[in-house]
């Protein structure tokens, strides 16, 4: 099947706005084996989004609009596709019922304007917003079909994957199962390489690699006729990928580093702390992410100057003069004294320079040390990151840190 | 004057690329005074290309494409924009000799495809790279013009700011001034609202709002004969803004709050530390984004636990008991204990419920104090979040102890 995504809204042209719904919608149509023509992105004028509607509609038997469905008078999406299919708008009751409901809800006056969404063309297949008032639907003509999504990313990819999406899977035939896998400390070309022998000269299941920020993510999908083959193909891949690159690999459930870090602190019980001073409380940011977290996180300490590490976590002066706050020496004292004042069970500490500013020759912006106190031991590493620029490195160093933690509670 | 972008590449249809090139065009084109009415991203295909070339030429008589300028069989931009544009293809030798001598610079065969990019429209103005070997270029006919720009995003940037944008201000009647106004704590709904009197019936400056995650930012964009006059107009208006929605507006330059608040603590040399519960380092791993920060910035403490709360900065154990460890009288507490051990000029601290869970009928998940110590003087804030989800709650009350801090040292 080929298809065109069109997304309405004059904001987009002024170039303040990346457009993520583009992103996201390739991705879902490719998964489920739709090829992606075209993308246009057109402002809120009838005539021009007319006119790439009719563009799209020569090749693609499938287009996905976003945006353009609310209550205002530049929302002219509905309209338009309706003209262009050939039908006209009605007052859908149930969507009517439920904007005035959510109006209720929130103890707002509903203005006469909001009404508008509910009226939709006589023909469509509603999809109900989940997150928001203006309804979405699939509209279809002659073995055409167009699916109006609203513009807001959240309302969008909500009912894409709720609604569009169980609509679409009915009419491609097979049956996709994909499965992501996360890895840590590999890149994507050092990861396409390595896992070049079994991508190659291969159609099914199709591996995608995508790099994330410090991390290489690598999608696994098979279209088959059934799900059990389907997924049994998946599997089958994921176990070649974990004998080249194991060692890498943190989660084929596409979890983040963290939840699959915070799961096994919270099933083995593991209290933590952590003391840090170039990631300045991301660290305990990030761990703090996971609900329910308060049972093992104890505290974070975040020693940002000299004097807070000497006089919170007992680091000596003469450690710091002697060997600098970023060194081997001053993260493990700092992660010695994080035990002695937490009791917590797994302590980490971890110091570097961030930059832009404040490296040397011999401390380059990028280096990071840390250190880890568990189980009676002491560990140390030391890292360089890339040094894209700040965020990047304290970003980086933070899921360094997951990684160390994540190694050590594996390996114990 | 009236135009369209056309991105050209099937990378890009696959999901897995975030268009960036055309937000930057865009917000480029609006600055030089010219409309965007679409953008289109098409994949290496020439009939295609060909179609988006020809409705775009419909309205539009500035036309800017990104790649598929490059050496191989896929490239075919230029191929079919002479066409389009009645001119044939010849060979540029000044191109030809820069190819040349970059690849003898690296010290690599040139492969006989690479001469490719040295053939470009005969009536062209051509645009050399200076980042790469493709060279772009602008051809004109009957007072049409398409400028074609290579698709890597450093190439083309380099490009349009060099040679693009100066070919394009001498076209470009008017001149374009646009601010970015940001404020706190006032909805995209009730900005507008608030704005009804300073922008209905306005068509310079224009006036858009846009919400971001807890914010709204509001753009004044005028387009005048003259620098001045645009200047002069966009100013005008700010001073209006400010009158109608001051208290909200906490910066006129486009600069994130954290910024804002942190010139002001390195300005003021204050020094300061924070000790938080919910927001688990969030605050601090914010504060120390700003380079140079560690000059004021002391020690963070993330008391999450009541033990660490009790124990790192002496709040009582009655207070935890009898008010709750989510209570203005425990907030208080870990403000004031935190300047006891910091000495830091200015201690804020924060302690709520960020969800999903441990929400009850008096302290609902989105519940959250903070207390500051500054001058001598303790202040206590209570707020409530919309409780969107965790990651929001915590976000917001980041935000919301900026903009406490901010208004602080600015009354003081």
């Amino acid at each position: 099947m080929k298809s065109a995504i069109i997304s309405v809204g004059t904001e987009l042209l002024f170039g303040q706005i990346v457009n993520t719904n583009t992103v996201y919608l390739s991705d879902q149509l490719n998964l489920l084996g739709v090829d992606v023509l075209f993308h246009h992105s057109v402002g809120d004028n009838p005539q021009r989004l007319k006119e790439v509607l009719e563009i799209a509609l020569k090749e693609s038997s499938l287009i996905i609009t976003t945006g353009g469905l609310g209550p205002t008078q530049d929302d002219l999406t509905k309209e338009v596709v309706a003209e262009v299919m050939h039908d006209t708008l009605v007052l859908h009751q149930p969507s009517m019922d439920r904007i005035e409901e959510a109006f209720n809800r929130m103890g707002r006056n509903m203005t006469e304007n909001n009404k508008k969404q509910a009226w939709l063309p006589s023909r469509a297949t509603i999809f109900e917003n989940l997150e928001g008032t203006a309804p979405g639907f699939a509209l279809e003509e002659n073995g055409r079909t167009i699916i109006c999504l609203p513009g807001p990313p959240r309302e969008m990819k909500s009912m894409f994957q709720k609604q569009a999406f169980p609509f679409l899977r009915i009419k491609s035939p097979g049956i996709i199962y994909h499965r992501m896998i996360r890895t840590f400390g590999i890149g994507e070309s050092q990861a396409e390489t390595s896992l070049l022998s079994i991508i190659n000269g291969q159609n099914d299941p199709t591996v995608a690699t995508y790099a994330k920020e410090g991390e290489t993510a690598i999608r696994i999908a098979s279209k088959r006729d059934t799900m059990e083959e389907a997924k049994a193909a998946t599997e089958e891949m994921i176990l070649k990928m974990k004998a080249l690159i194991g060692e890498y690999i943190y989660s084929t459930e596409n979890e983040e580093l963290v939840e699959v870090v915070g799961k096994k602190l919270l099933k083995n019980k593991i209290t933590i702390s952590c003391a840090e001073s170039c990631t300045g409380g991301l660290f305990a940011g990030k761990i703090t992410e996971i609900p329910g977290i308060s049972a093992v996180f104890d505290r974070g300490i975040v020693t940002y100057s000299n004097r807070a590490k000497i006089e919170e976590l007992g680091v000596k002066e003469a450690t710091i003069n002697t060997y600098g706050a970023v060194s081997k020496e001053t993260a493990i004292e700092m992660a010695q004294g994080l035990r002695n004042v937490s009791g917590s069970q797994l302590c980490i500490s971890v110091t570097g320079v961030a930059g832009p500013d404040g490296g040397s020759e011999e401390k380059p912006v990028g280096l990071v040390h840390f250190a880890l106190t568990y189980k009676g031991e002491t560990l140390h590493k030391e890292i360089r990151t890339r040094n894209v620029n700040r965020t990047w490195n304290r970003n980086y160093t933070v899921l360094a840190m997951l990684d160390f933690i994540n190694k050590i509670i594996d390996s114990n």
